[in-house]
């Protein structure tokens, strides 16, 4: 692709470094841009600064926050007993948005992943077996997806915390709410049936 | 989607008005961000401010430049007695990277269309017709889309310079190099059989 101008090739270049997006793409923002008035880039470019100086993360369960302490550790009607593990923010906001935990996470940061270099150490374990050591905690959901990264995870922090007196538990796997039985995938439907659940619990769901 | 975090939440509502991006995406790019090293988000914010601020528009064809005359109107090797009128500085790049036109451009901004409120005044028409009027242009090349407005466009143009002594043109339709005889639209295959052109001049594309 050939520019006529270096700023506008600039632009572009930058643009496409953000996941997903090509220099096609990248160039229909920076037109869009272009088109609109001065303010929304500068409103654009200074909220993207703003966050990337202020963001803080939790000091607590490592969540996303403007504050030291994230709302949800900082809230007093949180069970504070009960912490579920997740790898990324993102997985906070869909638990979040379930509207079917009330109690409190703590984010890890990733997987354990030797492919990709990360171990133990890149995530944040210390502080959540930290969490477990002080003696409130009583349960652990583990609610990292469901590959082998996410299973070694799983198994890494059960060995850390074993010999503390608290419960495990992961999230519930097996076939979708509103799924069609012939298209679940073999894995996930054979898993259903071992760990079935009791008929009448199921229907209060 | 529920933020824990305010300046998270302005910034995935500013990258969200770009467009074809939803809240979702947005929400991927910014986490992208925050985790690559604050020297990125610099160098976007900067490189979008700095085009913003600093682009200009060529004086003569209003195509994109950081200068007040663009690259292709500065040429001397250019061919100056020959105008391509485009809609938009991508169908410039699109032309340019064919390597099959060595003139000048002309771009529009947009084509006339009386439903987006669109009418002559809002495009650049005044500035080609006063390019005709100088006397040096021998042909225009009608290049906008194949629509409706497109076509409208032309001919609010071909009125304004009829007076001139200046040869017009439109860009070929028929159908694509390489594509299948049988999945062209009907009206592309009438038309490309109306406006046949003698083999020779075929061969030698």
């Amino acid at each position: 692709m050939e520019f006529s101008s270096k700023l506008l090739e600039k632009a572009v270049d930058e643009m496409s470094q953000l996941p997903g997006v090509g220099k096609r793409t990248a160039l229909r923002f920076v037109l869009h841009l272009l088109r609109q008035p001065k303010n929304q880039t500068l409103q654009l470019t200074s909220a993207l600064q703003n966050m990337k100086n202020e963001v803080k993360f939790c000091d607590c369960c490592n969540n996303i926050s403007d504050t030291q302490r994230c709302e949800i550790c900082a809230n007093p009607h949180r069970q504070d007993d009960i912490i579920c593990v997740v790898e990324d923010i993102r997985d906070v906001m869909a638990i979040e948005n379930t509207s079917s935990f009330r109690g409190l996470y703590h984010v890890l940061g990733g997987k354990i992943s030797p492919m990709d270099g990360i171990g133990p150490n890149e995530l944040h374990i210390e502080g959540l077996v930290d969490r477990v050591k002080q003696g409130n905690i009583k349960e652990l959901i583990f609610a990292l997806s469901p590959t082998m990264e996410g299973d070694t995870t799983n198994f890494y922090i059960y060995k850390q915390i074993q010999k503390y007196d608290i419960k495990t538990s992961t999230i519930a796997r097996g076939i979708s709410v509103g799924n069609e039985l012939e298209y679940t995938d073999e894995v996930t439907l054979g898993r259903s049936i071992l760990n079935r659940i009791p008929f009448e619990v199921s229907l209060q769901s």
